[in-house]
């Protein structure tokens, strides 16, 4: 178990990287200052290498913004850097039936509508954290209403997804229900009773891809395996991101058997993801462990790197348990040699599988303000818990 | 320059890999004896890991053993391999409309219609030369009108790809002319008068992406380049590719301004896509320098040194320079050593950057047999073609 000092000493560098390194670096390079929002395409250096602007990051920077301002302190400098991000895809980011697009351009007109619900699953909890922010009614509202309509849009096949024809096996994805547990979190706050049954209905859909000690990313109908590529489909990061949602909820509700349920999926995720070789954890694996037919299948993505970061700690801070510790210290490690840049500040996002840097950029398509900024706020809060409880 | 000796050489290793190993591969392995047609997804040993049928390959793989029959040998094998997927997607690839589907599930029941004209393509050249197989003039009808609809849907963008919205900026791809090229270079063969205008306005539009030295794969209607990741984007395989259908068609139209087109599309592209740390060709590249956003940008894929060993050595075969039978040398070592798998034949098809065997299987959602048996065929006509030269 680690002492106070060494909690301390990592709290310390978390925030250090948190408030020294990853901030300043999107303050400094992402705001559109012509047109609003945020330019997503950011070079190693900091440089716009593409003007195309990604709703997904958009909504989600605007949220990490927000939740800087509402947990950490009121500066009027990140709340005003998530008003022009707010602004800006309040004004953009729906079509007239309220779906979000996927890609504006610059000036924000839109390019690209996915048939898929994330973007809208961003936007709302960009608006609920903003909405907290300058306490604004009318804010929280649209948030709740664009969480029905996802609800309604995840709940009717023909909305969203592609055309269902006849061959198709009709696969259900984990990032469903676990992308709603997360948004309800975000939307409800503490005041979820209205959302209880969704809640439980949600829970156990997670529950239903964890078999055998695996998350399986896609299951049938009926929640048994297919034996094809997709239905073998592993995602340690994703599986780990999806323990921790659980486990806030199962502290919410005060659920042993979701708690569990948590904690068995990050540990085994973690276990299965783990590269033995190399280090970190895999992007995609296959469970009968053929090669995943994805390119990318063995490269090493920060995102999956800092869920498993939080993840391990926010399961250490209730087992107390070495094996957890030693997880969060082993993936803070790895994750901290690889993925930081010490010369431009903020961290790269793409390894190869032995560890090398394959991308310079900080910013791309799907890399924005997000994950590493939330890991580390969210790990500094559990190590604040930490130390504060080895003061008792 | 090569002599006499050393051609043979080759053309005895290349005809050796083409008969004793990729040929027998998927004669042994892909064929679906129950339901016709052929399974994809290969594992290393043979294994079938997934029973999705893709169009693409369907259709390549009707064509590449329909081209073996026509041009090699006509063994009755090789034919009842062909009319094995012939008759499959004759009766399961089509929509109503004529349309062809991505995927089908093993029984032929569709999965996915992609917004794309690519599954059409395969199945027209499929027709075509299994039409030639059998000495079809039905087969060959339908076809030719099966090409008039992949004329009329790439050219009107309402019925292909994308909805277009207001921020699109529209980039023209040099996927349609190219492919468009290829698919009547297949159905035409030498009765191509009908078509010279349309080849002509193809070749035009290739001509359009190759600026400063660089073919890129999307620029704008205007023909000038976009400044964004997409607008630089450069395929050196795919750019290779173009090169060599434009260099037939150079020959068929007896036209030296192609032909010069051709020769500094392949020799350019080479160059440019060639890691002169690693070796092998890139995937994908960025024309400023930055890093592509694909993940998989630097992996060494099969198709793309099998297209280039062929175009190398076909311009070898015109120009007779040294420069380029170099070219066709190192690439074809490069091949030969890092894609070959001699324990269960067949070539692996993905290599990280440092030439290393990522993935273990030999046929997946975009691998079946058609680049590498093209490129062996095809370049073993061009060596015995040198040989003959050298006989003169």
């Amino acid at each position: 178990m680690p002492n106070k000092k060494e909690i301390i000493n990592i709290k310390n560098e978390f925030e250090n990287e948190l408030f020294n390194s990853v901030i300043p670096f999107w303050e400094k390079h992402s705001i559109d200052k012509n047109n609003g929002g945020y330019y997503n395409c950011l070079d190693r250096n900091g440089k716009v290498y593409d003007t195309t602007k990604y709703v997904w990051l958009l909504a989600r920077q605007v949220w990490m913004f927000s939740k800087l301002y509402n947990q950490v302190e009121q500066k009027d400098t990140w709340l005003k850097v998530a008003k022009n991000g707010m602004d800006f895809i309040r004004k953009f980011a729906l079509n007239e039936n309220k779906r979000a697009y996927f890609t504006l351009n610059e000036k924000g007109k839109p390019i690209y509508l996915q048939r898929k619900i994330f973007s809208e699953c961003f936007y709302t909890i960009a608006l609920a954290e903003y909405a907290k922010a300058v306490d604004s009614n009318i804010l929280l509202n649209e948030a709740t209403s664009m969480l029905k309509l996802i609800w309604d849009l995840s709940s009717d096949p023909s909305k969203v997804g592609r055309e269902k024809l006849e061959g198709d096996s009709g696969l259900q994805t984990l990032a469903i229900p676990m992308i709603l547990l997360n948004v309800i979190e975000e939307v409800a706050g503490t005041d979820f009773f209205e959302y209880k049954a969704d809640i439980q209905k949600l829970i156990q859909e997670v529950r239903k891809h964890f078999i055998n000690g695996k998350v399986y990313e896609n299951i049938k109908q009926d929640a048994t395996l297919e034996n094809s590529s997709e239905g073998r489909l592993l995602n340690p990061g994703h599986a780990i991101e999806a323990g921790w949602f659980l486990k806030h909820w199962a502290k919410k509700l005060n659920d042993k058997s979701t708690d569990n349920l948590a904690d068995n999926i990050v540990r085994k995720s973690y276990e299965t993801g783990w590269d033995n070789e190399y280090g970190g954890l895999y992007y995609f694996l296959d469970a009968k462990g053929y090669s995943p037919t994805q390119l990318e299948w063995n490269m090493k993505l920060w995102w999956v790197h800092t869920e498993a970061i939080y993840a391990n700690l926010l399961l250490y801070s209730s087992s107390k348990s070495d094996k957890d510790w030693e997880r969060f210290m082993q993936i803070k490690e790895y994750s901290f040699q690889k993925f930081r840049d010490t010369k431009y500040g903020e961290w790269f996002g793409y390894l190869n599988r032995e560890g090398k840097v394959t991308h310079q950029f900080k910013g791309g398509p799907y890399k924005g303000f997000f994950h590493i900024p939330r890991a580390l706020l969210y790990s500094v809060k559990i190590l604040e818990k930490l130390i504060n409880e080895n003061n008792e």
